[in-house]
């Protein structure tokens, strides 16, 4: 409904792709183009717009067409208010939303530093009390003590949020969040002690002015510190928060939206990809018959259509973990903490797992378009970066897998003890009483979805098994820990796969729609389903009911789902309803005109509005007159 | 020996880092460099300087770390020289040989079309025989039938061979190779009916000016088709070619040539992740002690040392298909072809299967690095752009295991006929006399190879079964085939595998070095074979001797060989011996400053150079103060 507002504004409109421009161009683009676009949001906003429009352009496809390799504003609006609200006393509130709000001034939330992100303990960077002054003393102790990564840091934001770690009375308290003035509101030039920079190009997201910062005896007043859980009094006296569960919670919220994200970023391209593979007609099947449309042949529908599926598990997980982290959230509010530490672990090892399955899956689409996936028109690219970049921020996949392993490892041991299992964890009762009746196999949702249970369960019991036996063996907690690490993460990734299948097939099972295309979904969630079973056959055979003769029916299976949905796959894209100008693609236009539109895209290219380069006059004709 | 002359030379280094500059800016640096280069390889090689130095320059270390993004001039010695010499009389080499070879022209290879790459035969460009004035005439008929990627045919090469169907008395002849002179020597304009350009922006090799090529009644004397091999008399009369295997040939020394490359994209991946992953302290394994070298946390080993590994199973298998390579083609100038199907199906599926993985590898080694590995001073991103578009070029990977899986279909059935068997699928006569007594598994190299050879086998058979199955059942044999080819692509890696392995196991047996060394390299190879039956536990449960109870000792393998290699790793990268200049990563430095040298990166920022922005008083502070 805004879309048209948005996209038809020549003004919000490329005159050269900004793949053209050189770095410092593609800022001020950014930059030009981020004023006008929030110009515009807030004109809707005090019109009565509501705050979808603000996750619209913020995180969801509109933005990303507009911006399409970040926006150095989303820090603002993302974190910087956010935090403002979670963290701030009623006070402090009312003195900074109105700015923020008004775009008075523009924040970022600076918290990774160079030398520390997900291990956020570890962080360097110091706030010391003065109670003579009643200020705080910010400094950057050492090279890696330096902020590095906050979106919009570089040239843009006058303000951040700044985490520190606090040192009041000649004690540190731990890690701390600060409003810190960086730049002139006048001027716009660094404050005295600011030490502050870009941090140059990335493989994407190189419109997002990305920073870092220093610190040398930077002052701020006392009431700076956000103090709505944690508190400084004026003689230097340290507060301790009642509870930082609701810091927790926005880490979750965050992981939420990154699954819907990913689930967006999925769908870009499988449109892409399917759009292309119906226009893309190459080689024969048969001797002197014209040439099949790609997508006909089984191994490419082997790659697009996992992925087409692989769009729905993650939209309906996303929603499914949308609807507890509410749940979650209100239960905590009537101080009821039991789900916790269940939606921590899920938020957790669904972050990790879809963020890697779409980052694999964007390159498998971009892959299946052949070269002219390569090519940035496509924007194959582009979505790749976006996407690859989730596997390491908000919590690097690797560390995520292995903090739902620790709760994992916890439900088994209450499995064993023969305690009461919350929903997603209830599987594991099952494992304990054993398996010593494998249950008959047949090609169903049902049996499907007991298999992944066991190999989770199965995974994790020998995780805890393998855990055990070297700590009865001398080796410390920390250091077996270590030693099962490995397996760890895979019994969490284990758990993840189950949850997603099991959630996709319920979901399409629970929703109201026409039968028909209720089929299609219900082909998809098992294609979904059989796909990652077979790509982990191994597990699956080693702790389900799957025996070695039963993969060959599963593949058989599989290539009947392939070439069921091969004709609805138009279809099913189609439907995603992703607008040309949102998908900016030259392959996965609606129209199908590829061919065209690629040599539409590369008579943009600035090497082409002349017929020849200076290079020639200055480096090459004097090379090849050489010898002459 | 050459790198000092043309590293230490000023001209050849940036004063900015080329990831800031435009689009065009980025040509011109490249061009201007490439001109410096080899004018200086031209100097070398006239002093008496051996070819290897061209070798070096154009797919070697040394010229992607003076070219880092691509090199315009590639094609002129890669392909342009070679198919003059290849496919040339004696007459054109020594018209054309002289001019190319001194620069005096600067030509590339235009045969992938907008329409058709790997599918040769489906190029649409067309030479007519116009016996009245004894020329062709090109045209580009259709829009997908221009020329699309070689590289330099944007605006740097002035000579090209064009490969068109050539028509001759109303019949057409197929694809043929053809002279053609794109623009004037002099002013490097277009020749009339020349449409020409470069194809934008792409995910990597940003610098190989990619161009797009059209012909609209392009005349060009009958001389200027290669007449080799095939011929087009004066009158219009085409005489075949006697033999068209030596074409073969050149496809197949290019295949070698990528596997020799992704050998070296991968060592400068590994030695980056692993000294950074030497130099990065982060979280922590016990409390209270200090932060450890992220390389000591197994799942990091578990990143890193697989693809350490396969930098040796990669290089060594280079050097084995090199050296069948250089053995075929000699037994061929003997009229002996009796090798080259052998050899054809090994450079199809090696290529796939160590393009595939050496790009996979390289983003787990980027990941590894967490957010830094983000960043373009890092290198990772641009490794990857030229590693993964091998996964393309020369063949795409799908179609290349589909190739490889034709000829183990005919081998199958070679095998059951109780023929004799070439050595690479000599291991198929074990399995047509069956797998009915499982041998005793044990934890070594020998009963690995086995292993891999029984996965191929039962793969391979599984395929031939169900081809035959279907056509049993009345399906035409090309729609079994499309209806099987998931299983034959499969069939075709896990050949790969099973030689990739075997002959990495036999080059270090067979390896002269000290005892010492020997360990090492006998661990990784060790380790190789263990993680991919890891990888592929199904297929092995599946078709091999392992069972579900040797699965668990296999990982204990696993982790034991990470332990072993730990304390060796930064000395093994070490021993790469690839100096900083060519690796040009800020994380992967010898001295291992990593976090100073991100700051020297980020200082040649040019959005750095100034402390405010001009954006700010464009479109910033009039945005921030609107609502004042």
């Amino acid at each position: 409904m805004y879309k048209h507002y948005f996209l038809s504004d020549p003004e919000l409109r490329d005159t050269i792709p900004q793949d053209y421009l050189s770095h410092k161009e593609k800022y001020e683009e950014a930059v030009r183009k981020a004023c006008i676009l929030f110009r515009k949001v807030t004109q809707l906003r005090d019109k009565g717009g509501d705050l979808e429009i603000f996750r619209q352009t913020l995180s969801g496809m509109l933005g990303s067409a507009i911006l399409k390799d970040g926006n150095p504003f989303t820090l603002h609006y993302v974190m910087f208010l956010p935090t403002i609200v979670g963290q701030g006393t009623v006070e402090q509130q009312a003195e900074w939303m109105g700015k923020a709000w008004n775009c008075d001034i523009i924040g970022t939330y600076a918290q990774t530093e160079l030398g520390h992100g997900t291990f956020i303990r570890g962080l360097e960077t110091t706030a010391h009390y003065d109670p003579r002054t009643q200020e705080f003393i910010l400094n950057s102790p050492t090279l890696t003590s330096y902020k590095w990564w906050p979106g919009g840091l570089g040239q843009t934001a006058n303000y951040a949020v700044v985490v520190a770690q606090l040192h009041t009375k000649g004690v540190c308290h731990g890690i701390n969040p600060f409003i810190v003035q960086l730049r002139d509101e006048e001027t716009h030039k660094p404050l005295p002690g600011i030490k502050i920079g870009e941090i140059g190009t990335k493989l994407g997201m190189n419109a997002t002015n990305n920073g870092y910062l220093g610190f040398e005896n930077v002052r701020i007043p006392r009431e700076h510190m956000l103090m709505k859980n944690a508190q400084v009094l004026e003689d230097g006296t340290y507060v301790k928060s009642p509870s930082d569960k609701l810091t927790y919670g926005t880490m979750m919220f965050v992981r939420v939206i990154i699954l819907q994200d990913m689930a967006g970023y999925l769908s870009k391209a499988s449109t892409i990809a399917i759009r292309y593979s119906a226009v893309r007609r190459q080689s024969e099947l048969k001797p002197g018959e014209p040439e099949p449309q790609i997508m006909d042949y089984l191994t490419q529908q082997y790659k697009l259509f996992p992925n087409l599926a692989a769009c729905f598990a993650l939209r309906f997980n996303a929603i499914w973990l949308w609807n507890m982290y509410n749940n979650v959230t209100a239960e905590l509010e009537d101080g009821d903490l039991d789900r916790l530490p269940e939606l921590h672990a899920l938020s957790c090892c669904l972050k990790a797992v879809c963020t890697a399955d779409a980052a694999q899956g964007v390159e498998i689409c971009r892959l299946s378009c052949g070269g002219h996936g390569y090519m940035t028109c496509s924007s194959m690219p582009s979505i790749y970066g976006l996407v690859t970049a989730a596997c390491t921020y908000e919590g690097e996949n690797t560390v995520m897998l292995l903090q739902t392993a620790r709760y994992l490892m916890k439900a088994w041991q209450q499995a064993v003890g023969g305690m009461a299992m919350t929903p997603t964890v209830a599987y594991l009762k099952l494992a304990v009483s054993g398996n010593n009746n494998p249950q008959y196999w047949e090609n169903s949702t049902v049996c499907i979805i007991r298999a992944y249970q066991q190999v989770a369960a199965g995974k994790i019991k020998m995780c805890a098994e393998n855990m055990d036996r070297r700590i009865r063996g001398g080796i410390s907690p920390e250091d077996a820990w270590n030693m099962t690490s490995i397996e760890l993460a895979q019994c969490a990734e284990a758990h993840a796969r189950a949850i997603i299948v099991d959630k996709f097939v319920e979901s399409v099972v629970e929703l109201n729609v026409s039968s028909a295309l209720k089929t299609v979904l219900r082909q998809l969630s098992e294609l979904y389903a059989v796909y990652w079973l077979l790509q982990k056959s191994g597990d699956f055979l080693m702790y389900s009911d799957v025996s070695a003769r039963d993969i060959p029916s599963l593949q058989n299976w599989l290539e009947v789902l392939l070439s069921q949905i091969r004709p609805n796959a138009v279809g099913v894209v189609d439907g995603f309803d992703i607008c040309d100008e949102i998908l900016s693609s030259a392959l996965g236009s609606y129209d199908g005109r590829v061919y065209e539109r690629l040599f539409e895209e590369v008579s943009k290219s600035p090497l082409n509005k002349q017929s020849v380069n200076v290079s020639f006059q200055k480096y090459l004709k004097p090379f090849l007159k050489a010898s002459l």
